[in-house]
């Protein structure tokens, strides 16, 4: 499926307020026929202008496999209503078996790069592997290519959240995430 | 004043639990009589033991001065209650005047570091940075050598908020956040 209508493109320069607020992400890959998709909390921008951001992905995971032999992957936003199916990415292994196909995981194409975007999620970054991500720490450095999100919870550079289902979520531990709580203006809007 | 009773030690293999849900930082530090304090968004776990994180610091930055001169900092993890004060610390420099004093801001004294441990946060992070930071990349490395939290805030690894006013907050833009929201248990309990 092509991306669909709904998913609007976001401006290079704003791609990181799609990750400032530290949801929780999917990190979805594909190469030489394989794909995989895994859950990652440790996620965040680097840099504005040009966009790049950062991710921790373990040595020993199929996903980091796949995406330095691709050097590209993509970063997909959850939202509540997809809490079941992150837990479900983030306890088995893709190595053995196609988790979209084990999982139901219908997707869209992305327009840059050859990772899968999860349809359902709220936002998504095309991402490009950089050369000078610090491997020693698992730690993946990557330029944002492209970057999309839900028209109806992301507009003008801001989270606008229409009801519960689809707030984003951040990852406590054991099966426990936070929902996006309410917007807060210390010093008025 | 020393750490006080309300601050309990965290152990550090459970350490990234304090920042795992992506909260907004303050990043303290002193060095040779000066001090500085200033709000950081992109900092997440990097490893869990030995414990680690990665924080983004400009290298314009006095705090990154002080940092790079001293070898340690912390990361202090501010609630709901503090909003305003995280978007004035985030919205001057310290090199022409101490921030402290300017904000009227009670420290107590850390264990491991030299900087400052913001009174009224809800965690807090001591932090050795690494040699092998991707300094290019304004990226900041750390070992973690202590952490604490406000043990009526997070008890047994876990944030178990007692009020709006503890809650801690994810940073947005232009002097928004979003509160920390509702537990969420997609699997159950």
């Amino acid at each position: 499926m092509l991306i669909q209508d709904a998913m609007q493109p976001v401006a290079l320069s704003k791609a990181y307020l799609l990750l400032n607020h530290g949801p929780v992400t999917l990190v979805s890959s594909a190469h030489n026929g394989r794909r995989n998709v895994m859950a990652a909390a440790w996620a965040m921008p680097l840099d504005f202008s040009p966009a790049k951001i950062a991710v921790v992905i373990d040595r020993q995971s199929f996903t980091r496999t796949l995406l330095e032999a691709e050097g590209h992957f993509a970063l997909n936003i959850p939202c509540q209503a997809q809490g079941a199916m992150v837990l479900d990415v983030g306890s088995c292994s893709g190595r053995d078996e196609d988790k979209f196909a084990r999982l139901g995981l219908a997707c869209y194409e992305a327009q840059q790069v050859s990772a899968p975007l999860l349809e359902g999620c709220v936002g998504w970054l095309e991402c490009r592997v950089r050369a000078d991500s610090p491997w020693q720490h698992d730690l993946v450095l990557a330029d944002v290519l492209a970057a999309w999100a839900d028209a109806q919870v992301f507009q003008d550079g801001r989270w606008n959240f229409p009801d519960d289902a689809s707030r984003t979520l951040h990852y406590v531990a054991g099966g426990q995430f936070f929902v996006t709580g309410s917007p807060c203006y210390p010093n008025g809007c």
